[in-house]
């Protein structure tokens, strides 16, 4: 392959492709799309930076997916569908494996996704590598899947399963004792989510509240909690435990279920009887959903053991500015 | 003031805002918004990063202000007008005045381009400070400007004036012998541009093609006469040199107004038939317009002297992947 003579060649060569048909794609100022009539524009950005977010070793292809899905599952999180996609990059140097490896994962899960890369921004960094996405989608603005819609009485639901992220991060940091097989399990669920982007747009009349879990279920089912007035009860044996967690211990599983983070899947509230409806649409999608507690008037988040009784909740979740974060 | 005990405190507490009606502002998954019918989404973004983009004794409130400039411009390259943004925030610390600052000049400039901050994310970083900012904007696709839309015999046009972020920049750096009512002069243009956020979406079915001048004319005409397959002549004595400039070298003015970047003006091609109306929109506007060209058959930009003579171009503006840029 020829050097790289500019910016402009990088940016060409690996990220710009035909902008679909009525789009304006990479290349002018701006990019330009159509949203559907009597459909709201849906957006969401992110910052992902290296040692902080990803780690220097972290797989390129991974690294490619894991940026743009994290955005799609915010859009999920709307019940929106997804447009299209703009990506920031600031690179240390022009590491054309890298580039291509990246560009490769990224690409990959735009098509899978339907959200098209349509425009951004690379630069050179003085640090590290620097990765922001912003996501566009479109929803019926009635029917948008806000945090503040919960209702005292409805059903939580959560997509997919719980935990595996969390301990393949504890695995590879060395807080978990060394565990091949292990690792070997959770390890996708952690660096290639797969929000269910297809799914939660089918939510959007049926749901009242949801989010995707980012930060940990308690702290995130307690943003809905706080934006809509209210409180829940979960049933711990109700939870979509990720079944490589069984051989762990009891606390540590409840960690990992409770707290972690990274897992890009929904949790949503929604009538009693949607139920039924639910279930046959998670089927027909083929994506496991659990119902896990129920909306209360009480404030506060209790999740009960098996014997009914409350699990101490300890400060839970991943706050970016508190110490030690 | 009471300690920031977490990022959503620090979120809220200044980058909150009453969301226009009929949008869903910050403090959910995404931002919700309307596109007018008949309008596309317009969107582009741009990271700034520390010591690279910006110095770390820039003025916070100069670097809000600039932050979100730098994108409305790029609206204003598509005749797009502004419906809001998203801000991407990473900083090492939480330096309550420093956010102070820097959310004022944020805010000040969105509400003065009606392009309010509609969402975004905060995280710490380990290094440097990181802002990605996102802008949103609407614009009739039939009408938008775009760099492959120049003919030639159109006249070419730049609004402001040029020069003098470059020769504030050289000041600072001290690639220019110190002069203190230069920097004075020059200074604001590089720190608080204003792009013609409201002049630009007038040119819709006016103007043919258009770009902000990011890179330095020179160079950012070329991508117009490239995408457009067309070539350019420009009279060096039609340009609007910033009359702070008058008293500097030759050279270093003329490298500052055809290679100097962060001008955050616009640079667009109309019909010869379109001069008075131009003119008169510009004057309603109390923006400067300047003619200062013609787009050619012939490839290539030829930069004429006084006399009629070519300037000389070396290879011009700032390739953020160039050795040594």
């Amino acid at each position: 392959m020829p050097p790289l003579s500019s910016e402009f060649a990088l940016i060409k060569r690996y990220f710009q492709k035909p902008a679909p048909d009525g789009f304006l794609g990479v290349g002018d100022d701006c990019a330009l799309m159509p949203v559907p009539p009597g459909r709201h524009l849906v957006t969401a950005t992110d910052l992902l930076l290296e040692n902080r977010h990803f780690l220097p070793d972290t797989r390129p292809f991974a690294l490619g997916h894991k940026a743009l899905a994290v955005n799609v599952s915010d859009l999920a999180a709307m019940g929106a569908v997804p447009l299209g996609c703009l990506l920031g990059l600031a690179l240390p140097a022009v590491d054309e494996a890298w580039l291509q490896e990246f560009s490769a994962g990224f690409h990959a899960f735009a098509e899978l996704a339907g959200c098209p890369l349509v425009g951004g921004d690379t630069t050179r960094s003085g640090q590290g590598i620097v990765i922001s996405v912003t996501v566009m989608g479109h929803v019926d603005p009635a029917l948008a899947l806000r945090r503040d819609a919960a209702r005292p009485g409805d059903d939580i639901w959560v997509t997919g399963q719980l935990g595996a992220p969390d301990i393949a991060l504890a695995l590879m940091q060395g807080r978990l004792p060394g565990n091949p097989a292990l690792l070997e399990a959770t390890r996708p669920f952690l660096e290639t989510p797969i929000p269910p982007w297809k799914f939660a747009p089918l939510l959007c009349g049926v749901g009242h509240a949801a989010l995707d879990i980012s930060d940990g279920l308690a702290q995130d089912l307690g943003h809905i909690l706080q934006a809509s007035q209210c409180g829940a009860e979960l049933h711990y044996k109700w939870l979509p435990v990720h079944p490589a967690l069984a051989s762990l211990p009891t606390d540590v599983q409840r960690h990992a279920v409770l707290a972690g983070g990274d897992v890009y899947q929904l949790c949503f509230t929604a009538a009693p009887g949607q139920r039924q409806h639910i279930l046959e649409v998670a089927a027909a999608e083929r994506i496991q959903v659990s119902r896990v507690g129920t909306i209360t008037r009480q404030p506060g988040l209790r999740v009960l053991d098996a014997d009914g009784v409350p699990i101490p909740l300890e400060r839970t979740g991943f706050d970016h500015f508190r110490e030690g974060s």
